[in-house]
């Protein structure tokens, strides 16, 4: 077995997961567990990371250990302030935060990235900075769908901008909380996916169109199996038209998702002429790590 | 006391309102209950039209009966099939519904109107035909703001077509369940607003706007007090934007609302520019009633 090289910590709201790497960013060992940042007591982070990590800490005490995510966020371990937007991956690294892990030994955490569009409105992310690292593209955008999906800017290997959407919270709550939810039915007719990304680009915007499926299940047009997938389309067909529209798009697009997701901006993009690849959450967020560990300055050890 | 000339109900989700009308519209007496058809049981809705107007029915009884609103649909007295647009005044009058409200004496639902737009999706509306029709003018287009607002384009005194936003509904659902409610202050800071109606004109929709507002908090731009007022703004510029795009849009300009609403949706239109009137909803219901009785090619009487 390879010596490890770096202990990456992913950290995030409801999940923690660490990956013990070697010199090539191989993933060794690696745990993972529900202790997400809302799961911790104030002060209890250190207890948490000794748990989980405890063995590897012992038996490696030279090894690096790098945190991102959540974990970085007012209500995590320590508030490491966003740093602004355009970011090498140098600036990343250098901007990382350094916490007393125990006995004087020190773990550094990521910090976030913020940046403000052209008319001055704010935008900002925690974590997924590393995963866009990670995908080691010179120029392009990387795309992040989620609760809050991210669209980042890559220039020169640098991450130059990005924008947020409330795509998969919008999704979520005005399917449990609206007449739309009410009329689905289940299983999904996935073919109501297609008709949502035709309505993003029709006139009238998401609450003309959202009421138009609902007219549509009233009138007969369309099955109230179609009516979840067909919200789907309508969200992520508006997020990808928006998204094409704010960034430089004559680079590569790489999606950073896994499974229906995946297929779901993969296909939102294809009806718009973009041609996409998908990359694992792992291995961009150990590969973003890597990369941040490598471009460091300073030493990074215990 | 002039003769009553119109008995003019307004039978909606969760309200009941009768008006005794004399023959220039103005009204005699009225009432208002609870009864609205989501508090009654099926086969139940004679019963409650004779407990609160049957001292009026008793006394008058050749009076023409005329109903509009959810009464005629599907969870109503009896479902009275949507007539398509365009419709005449006529159009509508003379495809009210009959219904027996006891004795052989007949009574008239007016139906709700569909329509499709020109790329075929369609749209319904019922019981904001009777209000539009009730707003007396002869081209431009009436806003019925509400949980699923209309904007109705008026031609030549007749209904040629119309649009329905969830506005209402994506403002209380999101402020009810996203992370935007969780960081509402209250009072609200109606400075907010405006924000929100500038938002609504930058790129990006809905779902990024939404987060920069969250995002502006976080980072101490803009107060928790805003964030109800900055959604609502956004929401309400944003149908306004659709509402204009979709329109004819060189007649007048009614709003049939109240109060803040009405207070709200002058501000938006304002903002791009366009002037309107607002008009109360009980006047444009029984102005709308009245003109359906004269309209009527048929003898409308008990």
């Amino acid at each position: 077995m390879t010596a490890p090289a770096l202990l990456a910590i992913d950290w995030g709201t409801t999940r923690f997961r660490a990956y013990l790497l070697d010199s090539a960013g191989t993933v060794l060992e690696h745990v993972a567990s529900d202790d997400g940042i809302m799961a911790v007591k104030p002060g209890g982070f250190p207890a948490v990371l000794v748990i989980r990590c405890g063995m590897w800490l012992a038996r490696h005490p030279d090894l690096p250990v790098i945190m991102a995510g959540m974990v970085g966020s007012r209500n995590g371990w320590v508030e490491a302030t966003y740093r602004q937007t355009p970011a090498t991956a140098r600036d990343l690294a250098d901007a990382m935060l350094a916490v007393d892990i125990g006995n004087g030994r020190m773990a550094r955490i990521v910090p976030g990235l913020s940046t403000r569009d052209a008319t001055g409105a704010p935008d900002v992310m925690r974590g997924e900075e590393t995963l866009a690292l990670g995908a080691g593209i010179e120029n392009g955008i990387v795309i992040l769908p989620g609760t809050h999906s991210k669209w980042v800017q890559i220039t020169n290997g640098d991450i130059t901008g990005f924008a947020s959407f409330m795509t998969g919270e919008f999704y979520a709550t005005l399917l449990g909380h609206t007449i739309l939810g009410k009329l689905r039915e289940e299983p999904d007719d996935p073919s109501g996916f297609d008709r949502g990304l035709a309505a993003a680009q029709r006139s009238g915007g998401l609450t003309h169109q959202a009421f138009a499926a609902r007219t549509s299940v009233l009138l007969g047009d369309m099955s109230g199996h179609a009516v979840a997938p067909f919200l789907s389309g309508l969200l992520i067909g508006s997020e990808v038209d928006a998204g094409l529209g704010l960034a430089q798009t004559d680079g590569e697009i790489v999606l950073i998702a896994e499974g229906d997701i995946a297929a779901a901006y993969t296909r939102a993009l294809a009806a718009r002429g973009k041609r996409s690849c998908t990359l694992a959450t792992e291995g961009c967020f150990t590969a973003g790590l890597a990369r941040l560990l490598d471009a460091s300055t300073s030493t990074i050890k215990a």
